[in-house]
């Protein structure tokens, strides 16, 4: 192969990138500021992402305002409160004790989009979602980069998307796909604050993969 | 920072693997085989993703089975030729002579679902679509540690998700979210194929993002 030929060394640096990776809520961030350069070596990698035809559908909105943050900071508040009720007795308990977002806490939040094209794509003609799933890849691209820099980043989504896009004045074909918090932080936890609290349990791979073809189901 | 704190090398790593990452199509894949170690190493770097709500609501089936493969590629056959189609006509041309698949060229194929919980999801409760973008930052994942085990991986997304869904006995409610072709490469191209063509220009990262919000637009 006449390309760059990655390590063991090399790959298992990436999957300790991975491995250490964590969304972050609001009480691990510090008040530290976040330079344009490392915000830009996060868009960076975003822009490095797979997009279907090439497309690049992804639009960034950087707030450092604070009084947006405000704003969606309120609209989260909303929809997290009839969020909570939609669990059963034991779990409203333990979910009305989470931290769920850094928006005011972050020095940077980054509102991501869905810009959809106004002609066919390549390779979206039958899966509509392919667009919206490219720019999902961006941003796994810039959490990953958010670790290697030693950056926290959460993903707040419990959000009304049109709220958010009001607030943004985002034009409404647009599509809100994620809303991020960008910060330094105290620590990056062990393991997810959801494992650790046993809210859910960390499934084996094995228990999710299956040998060409499902068996028995849907003939 | 009490945590495994990157250096600037490890980082600039992360990006190259980012950057050498390519959709690799049916004409760059060999004959070569892929040992199931090297497959476990791909489905581990998809656990690794992040999921709303700690949901890990991934299923992956392994694709080995040649008459399997050409059940799929022959759905892809039938939606390639109607997508060419939509294409305009000096478009449809260039759309004619590109190969956008390996499914038969490749040792393994992975169709990645997403199984909808039953019930309430942590985070999933407004933004109904984040169950599927997990999926998508589990794929994102793959695709990044195909490349750093010098791996080739294509995302095949001209199918008709449920004649494939038919084809692996998929449950009815789960969702295709990908289907993905893994081989080894005689090349990674310098750049997207689609960039090289001139099919799609790259956009630059000043040209997608905005500070604060949007101008003048949505009020």
């Amino acid at each position: 192969m006449k390309n760059k030929y990655f390590t063991v060394d090399e790959q298992q640096l990436l999957e300790e990138v991975m491995r250490l990776r964590r969304d972050v809520r609001g009480n691990n961030f510090t008040q530290q500021d976040i330079t344009a350069e490392v915000i830009e070596k996060i868009l960076m990698a975003a822009s490095l992402a797979p997009s279907v035809g090439f497309s690049q559908p992804w639009e960034f909105v950087v707030i450092r305002e604070q009084a947006t943050k405000q704003r969606i900071a309120h609209s989260f508040a909303i929809e997290n409160k009839k969020s909570e009720k939609l669990f059963s007795d034991d779990k409203q308990q333990m979910y009305a004790q989470l931290k769920l977002e850094g928006i005011l806490e972050t020095p940077v939040n980054i509102a991501v989009f869905y810009k959809q094209s106004t002609k066919p794509v390549l390779g979206q003609t039958t899966m509509k979602e392919m667009g919206e799933y490219s720019v999902v890849c961006a941003i796994q691209n810039m959490w990953l980069m958010s670790r290697a820099l030693n950056v926290g980043l959460g993903w707040v989504s419990i959000l009304d998307p049109e709220a958010v896009k009001k607030i943004l004045h985002a034009p409404p074909q647009h599509k809100l796909v994620a809303y991020l918090c960008i910060g330094y932080v105290n620590e990056f936890l062990e393991q997810p604050e959801l494992e650790n609290l046993d809210w859910e349990k960390r499934k084996s791979i094995k228990s999710v993969v299956y040998r060409d073809r499902y068996p028995n189901e849907g003939q």
